[in-house]
């Protein structure tokens, strides 16, 4: 199609984005059953949404014992979401921090096998230091280099996916001939962090590279999702800062020879709806007042380097100690988007609570406001789509997908029945030139 | 239970055991297709299987390029099996060396999870040279080293399965109380090879601590199963051979402390059915054509450590070159296997492929023969249950569960109902002493 299209993902990780939702669900402990990630995955393709998207971490402390948070390994539920489902994009947060090349290339192409075509591989470097520990790492990598590690093994596991030509499977019951091995080629991928040498035991997958989303949004992470991502997971709060990402990824992905229009950009928004703006805001004070501020203070202040101590609700951000602050560890795409509008805004630290509970812009209002907004992002291009949060699983969702859905459909800006059964198809994006062995092809291995 | 009762785990690696499987399919892609692991799984429950046991591994080359061979990462497959049944255990194998224990206990327990308890990760240190060039090393470790790190990769698992108590999860929507801190109790595991400091972000399973199995026949292997292993998968092709094993296994667990009856020895078996013998044996010769000798050759020389060329058909093993050469690399369980039945029956190389096309004990004949041969190894303590390999899926598993079975419930070696919706359960294992915090308690890390 020629007209741009909105894309939308369902972010999913446990019981929903607000720090109360499990104690708004009917089961607090439904982030443990794969019914529940099903009728997430249902909901979400009733929806006509792009995506479930997992979001994973190996943290534990705090979110862990605070509520419950990215429990499973994301690939176990998607694979109940994909027998579930038709059509819904599978989106697999691993992190390469952690994970071999060869490992997270097995994986994600299994899962599109078994989806039929709907995997995508999420590419996260891991920011919590908790988690190098638990991997018996004294401290976490430094930041430039889990990327340079992050860039080698994407590169690592395109080269695996594209290890095995279209036409490799021969599958001739009568000859006997099950694959060609002249059309599986050896991957010797040999680089800083990672070496690997051979062949997936995985044949080509239906889209023969499944999607790969990048989410980070520092410099490191900008310069790996133009270079190699489908699509980029980001943190924007204001629509200026926002087109300024996009335009710049765009030209960055230009500067790598890729088609702009290939690289999607995807911000974090977390809409809470009502019929009126007013039972809107009274959905989430509700929920606000039963997380309570400690929780969110805490987590606050983490995200920007101070501690909760430093903190009064009802004063601004203590800016002197944070202009004085040496590099902070963690996401630095949060951290911005969260100074910045307290800035602009002058806001009191209980204001920023309520703005923003959880880091990702965050609207209150009626699904005709929020699609005013997401309307008014998509056409100036701030975004090609969003992913979308909710406050609690899987009512939220429920609400998106019967209330702010339908009136994207009748703008006209989203669609009404897929495209196609594939991901890839879905996101607009191309099938990338398979390789098919033959008299004049080059066959160089990835590498 | 008092009783002894017998256990049947099914053997899955994509297509089946005998080579020619994929050529005797109704379609030789299936093995791209999860309806067809669901029919598996729901075949294996109407048999009121123990378990569908997922053989893994790396490798690439000839396996690949001739048949399908345990193409997928197995917890994919595993958890649409979880979700198409309600009662059969579902067994990942997960290789020790090329994991880290973070990823396999929180691989393991989501599968837990999302099965309802029904989860067994079965340990093998890999013994495929590409697997290491895949994941970047120059060689495979060596034996001693890859069985030292398993024996510390089952230690680590165990401790991160472990921190959870079982109590540990309030959810008290009232009061907000999610998780109890004191009741989750970080790992500190520090080995030679392996080192794990901190909590795994999921929950207790409902197993506690999912079935471990042991696969591998070498010393190391067997004295890693004595110690840590619920269940040994083993390759015994004499029930002489296999008494003294299982006495064996028995006497080193009692050594280590624990008691005989809770690690359960299940050699390999792979029975091929007729209604009399002489259809049993031309199912299995039709098959045995549609090979060929080539591939089996191959296979044959490649386990025992020669070369395809080393071997003429209608001769004996090279007797004086086997004994001339120095350490083979591999299964030593299959190895040994091989050449003692050779040795014993001096079997030519055709009969010996003819007897033994896969290294696992085969049996030709009908039901009540393969029972007789079952019933004698289980009533005199050459095993506790098998692990069963068919010819080729559906249609092999489909007459085990419908021949097979009901000759075993006749004879009351077999359940006719499952004990238990875990596979713990119907394995008869006891549940392991879980934590519970409160007054008294040691509270002593694992580690």
């Amino acid at each position: 199609m020629t007209a741009r299209t909105l894309h939308l993902n369902i972010n999913v990780n446990s019981s929903g984005r607000h720090p109360a939702s499990w104690r708004a669900q009917r089961d607090p402990l439904a982030f443990l059953d794969p019914a529940y990630y099903e009728t997430i995955g249902r909901l979400a393709e009733r929806g006509r949404l792009d995506a479930v998207f997992f979001s994973d971490g190996y943290d534990y402390g705090a979110p862990t014992v605070a509520r419950p948070w990215q429990a499973f390994d994301p690939l176990i539920p998607l694979t109940a979401v994909a027998r579930a489902t038709s059509h819904v994009g599978l989106v697999a947060t691993v992190s390469s921090t952690f994970n071999h090349p060869v490992n997270i290339a097995r994986r994600i192409a299994s899962l599109d096998h078994i989806s039929g075509g709907r995997a995508a591989w999420n590419v996260v470097a891991t920011r919590a230091p908790d988690a190098a520990r638990l991997f018996g790492m004294e401290a976490l990598p430094d930041h430039d280099t889990r990327y340079a590690r992050a860039d080698e093994v994407v590169q690592a596991v395109r080269a695996l996916w594209d290890g095995w030509d279209e036409d490799a499977l021969v599958a001739d019951q009568a000859s006997g001939r099950f694959a060609d091995p002249s059309k599986i080629h050896p991957v010797a991928f040999h680089g800083a962090h990672v070496d690997v040498e051979g062949v997936l035991n995985v044949p080509r997958s239906p889209q023969g590279r499944p999607v790969i989303l990048q989410a980070g949004g520092s410099p490191q992470g900008v310069a790996l999702a133009a270079k190699h991502a489908d699509a980029v997971f980001c943190v924007n709060h204001t629509i200026e800062a926002a087109r300024e990402f996009y335009a710049d990824v765009k030209d960055r992905a230009a500067a790598y020879g890729r088609a702009p229009e290939q690289v999607l950009i995807l911000p974090g928004l977390f809409p809470i709806l009502g019929a009126t703006e007013r039972e809107a805001w009274a959905r989430k004070d509700r929920l606000d007042e039963l997380a309570g501020t400690e929780g969110e203070l805490a987590a606050l202040a983490g995200s920007i380097g101070l501690a909760p101590e430093d903190l009064s609700l009802d004063a601004e951000l203590p800016w002197d100690k944070l202009n004085a602050l040496p590099p902070v560890p963690g996401s630095q795409g949060f951290r911005t988007a969260i100074l910045d509008l307290a800035d602009r805004e002058r806001l009191t630290v209980r204001e920023l609570l309520r703005r923003n509970p959880a880091g990702h812009r965050s609207v209150v209002g009626t699904p005709e406001q929020v699609a005013d907004t997401i309307e008014d992002w998509f056409t100036t291009r701030a975004a090609d789509g969003f992913n979308l949060n909710t406050d609690y699983f899987p009512e939220g969702l429920e609400m998106l997908v019967d209330l702010l859905v339908p009136e994207l459909q009748r703008r006209g800006l989203f669609r009404t029945e897929y495209a196609a059964t594939t991901l890839r198809g879905n996101l607009g994006l191309t099938t990338p030139r398979a390789r098919r062995s033959g008299p004049g092809r080059a066959g160089a291995a990835a590498g």
